[in-house]
């Protein structure tokens, strides 16, 4: 099958052009810059992309998990454009209608004891200033958080991440310490339930606490549901544990939201399933969809107070950037009047889970199936007994083709996945209709039959 | 003289919505929140913005001076709003047409040997990413910079900084040096000519490369024109012996052109006004008058070159912004139709540096005048003998009084002036009119007579 929509017209010339544009200017993230072959994009609708050469893909990954409305969402376009025409920008000393308006509507959604937002321009520098605020407020400088996590590029997000892309960037000053989070699946800690897991994940933090030196760590920082490193989503207990060893040590309890919040598994945030409540919480992504880059810290009551007499040692020149509000005040339109969050939930557990674990029974591929409302792992082994991963850990080149095969073989059939490491997520955007998560996920289902190949049946 | 524009019309409601809803939610950069009040900002049109309370204010600080095409230019308004109706994002990993082009444009005007750009979403990334590639290519770890410079707010950025801003967030692990550039009025070198301090400083930094090791020294980042710090110009010379040096020792050089390029100083970059080549240029602001959050490295060929076969690590979500890039490539097409490069020097050296000479030769508060294009400082003295600054270095609340006082008299008499330390700085919009041009110098002009109470005549 392929999927082409009548949106998609061939012009190869203009694929010709981009391609030439960026091949020879743009450096690209990530990677070595001679072996890649990015795609041009010509044009996107909802969950729909499509290329100068009449393909079109559902978009199954949401860009970077950040398109939580979809491409070119109506609502949000023309706020962009009348945000445009009034003021597009002034600066962050000043006030700003639109900057107060989606600060207090951030408030008003986070819960009690969350009133102040301090914006950045995404997820990276919203943990650089978190991890910032909870240095001074604790006088403490060491940071804690899980290995397989993602919270950044700059420098003190990086040291935080908790995946390979840290290597090349390793700090070397000792602010930071890594911890094993829950893993059900792959337990570090040898448990057999989900309980299990929960109370040794907390035993294995509170001793490394207590050895690094509850007294040197200023935050622990935890995707609320690990991201790219495989939608692990924490056992019952575990979050409320975290909670309660921070208040009993000191440390200020930072939630990465970037990926999770703003309706990605049916919440505002995350941690709202989870019946816990962090310290500080970062964003960025889903707070507008990525239309206009926007990250941003809330801050609790007795963090922010604290800067209430003493100045606060942070900016940039983009923070609370009017477009970027413009774009967030709109998505609280949408979300609200579109019943989004509802809709996640409902397509989740309806369509999503039971098609998912529907397809790990029969495909001796699939390992295991886990994630929350729109939000989903399927993570590939060669062997379901041993659980032995499809392909190596930070595999890449020949060592991963197995998985990039699955990738190529959904992206023939006009779904673009998102893959890592030995999984593909499901990460459509939370406006996508039944139809084409059904026709995404058959797809899917499809292309694993791939993955079965390299898999003992 | 007090100066309201018809476009300035009261709407005391308004106003106070908007301060509500800042007041209660919007955490601010850089200070203690009980004790601002920032000024709701109803909207802008070129050189001037305006409050809801009816004032009008001639903006001689470019907002952070980045909006280098002044407030609501119909062509970047436009731009932005065919891009958002276009396509508002997509993600890095795809090609795009505006993110090529505008990649293209920036490397035709950085000149030979500059043919990639990586985007970035402000400076302080792209600082970020520039430390990373330098160190990346040579191996080695420390990065020298200046006192009395910025670099950026996330942890390597604010690491390099040489202001006090970096105090509260000093790094622990010894990858930064700090050495002192060349600043004739107040010369650390005890020079008595712009040729002898050009001299005397590349002594001074090529004992420093020697003292900290050339051997573990990846970068040197400088300000091409420093300049939050003090407009200061670079004495002939000095560039280019930092270039050798920086050749003769295997370093790279990072020029920050955040601030100063894109025209503020009459010239694409500001270090063509030097006849000097970097290795890498940051920038940000100017490129799209931050309209739209970006920044960037241009890559010289032989770093770039580096990551053609090794993986560059290093990435961002919202890194070469289709909305943003499309408000760069709209910046191209109005600097070279209206002829900005040229007006800037025209306007600088026809109208700013007269005028400010025959400033200093009358206000016994002014010690010093310095600039290029039309961005200058003036330094206030309280005494012109002694040299001794009108307020402290980092003085703030009493002991800032007079400077501030020299603030409110501009802000009364209808202009927004850039203040730090003991300077005013002049940075209007690249579009201001002459007449406009005029009407500021004279209100800056009758307000140092504010600054003459507190010096000796
Ligand atoms: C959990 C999490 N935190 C932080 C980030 C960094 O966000 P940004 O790329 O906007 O800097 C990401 C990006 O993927 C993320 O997934
Ligand atoms: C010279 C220079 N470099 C870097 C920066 C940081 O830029 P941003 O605030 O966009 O991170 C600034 C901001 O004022 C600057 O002036």
């Amino acid at each position: 099958m392929t999927d082409i929509l009548t949106s998609a017209r061939a012009d190869l010339e203009a694929d010709a052009r981009v391609r030439a544009d960026d091949r020879g200017h743009v450096f690209h993230s990530w990677s070595a810059q001679a072996l890649i072959d990015p795609l041009p994009v010509a044009g996107g609708e909802g969950s729909t992309f499509w290329d100068y050469a009449g393909n079109s893909y559902l978009d199954f990954s949401s860009q970077l998990v950040n398109l939580n409305l979809g491409h070119q969402h109506p609502d949000l376009v023309e706020a962009i454009q009348r945000q445009a025409g009034r003021l597009s920008t002034i600066q962050p000393a000043m006030a700003n209608d639109v900057r107060g308006q989606l600060a207090r509507r951030i408030t008003e959604v986070a819960g009690d004891g969350f009133e102040k937002v301090f914006f950045t321009n995404g997820g990276a520098d919203a943990n650089e200033n978190a991890v910032r605020m909870a240095r001074l407020v604790t006088g403490r400088r060491k940071v804690l958080s899980m290995y397989r996590s993602y919270h950044g590029n700059t420098s003190t997000a990086i040291a935080l991440t908790g995946d390979p892309r840290r290597w090349p960037n390793e700090p070397a000053d000792g602010s930071t310490a890594k911890f094993f989070g829950p893993y059900a699946y792959r337990s570090a800690f040898h448990s057999s339930s989900p309980e299990e897991e929960a109370q040794r994940a907390l035993e294995h933090l509170e001793q490394t606490i207590i050895l690094e030196g509850a007294a040197t760590i200023a935050a622990i920082v935890i995707e609320t549901i690990v991201g790219t490193n495989g939608v692990l989503v924490p056992p019952p207990g575990y979050l409320a544990g975290v909670r309660e060893l921070c208040d009993r040590f000191g440390i200020v309890y930072i939630a990465d939201e970037v990926m999770v919040g703003f309706g990605r598994v049916g919440e505002w945030f995350a941690f709202q399933a989870f019946d816990v409540q962090p310290d500080l919480i970062t964003f960025a992504k889903g707070v507008n969809s990525g239309y206009v880059p926007l990250g941003g810290v809330v801050i609790s009551d007795r963090i922010a107070s604290h800067f209430d007499t003493v100045a606060f040692p942070g900016g940039l020149t983009y923070s609370g950037h009017p477009l970027a509000c413009a774009a967030g005040v709109a998505t609280f339109e949408v979300f609200e009047r579109d019943g989004i969050l509802e809709r996640v939930r409902d397509l989740g557990s309806r369509v999503v889970e039971p098609r998912l674990r529907e397809i790990a029974s029969r495909h001796p591929s699939v390992g295991d199936v886990r994630g929350l409302g729109l939000f989903w792992a399927i993570e590939l082994v060669s062997d379901r007994e041993t659980r032995e991963p499809l392909v190596p850990f930070n595999a890449s080149g020949a060592d991963a083709a197995p998985v990039a095969a699955v990738a190529a073989a959904c992206k023939r059939e006009g779904v673009w996945p998102f893959t890592h490491f030995n999984r593909v997520h499901v990460a459509p955007p939370l406006v996508i209709t039944e139809d084409e998560l059904v026709r995404g996920l058959d797809v899917i289902d499809h292309a694993l039959t791939v993955a079965d190949e390299h898999a003992s049946h």
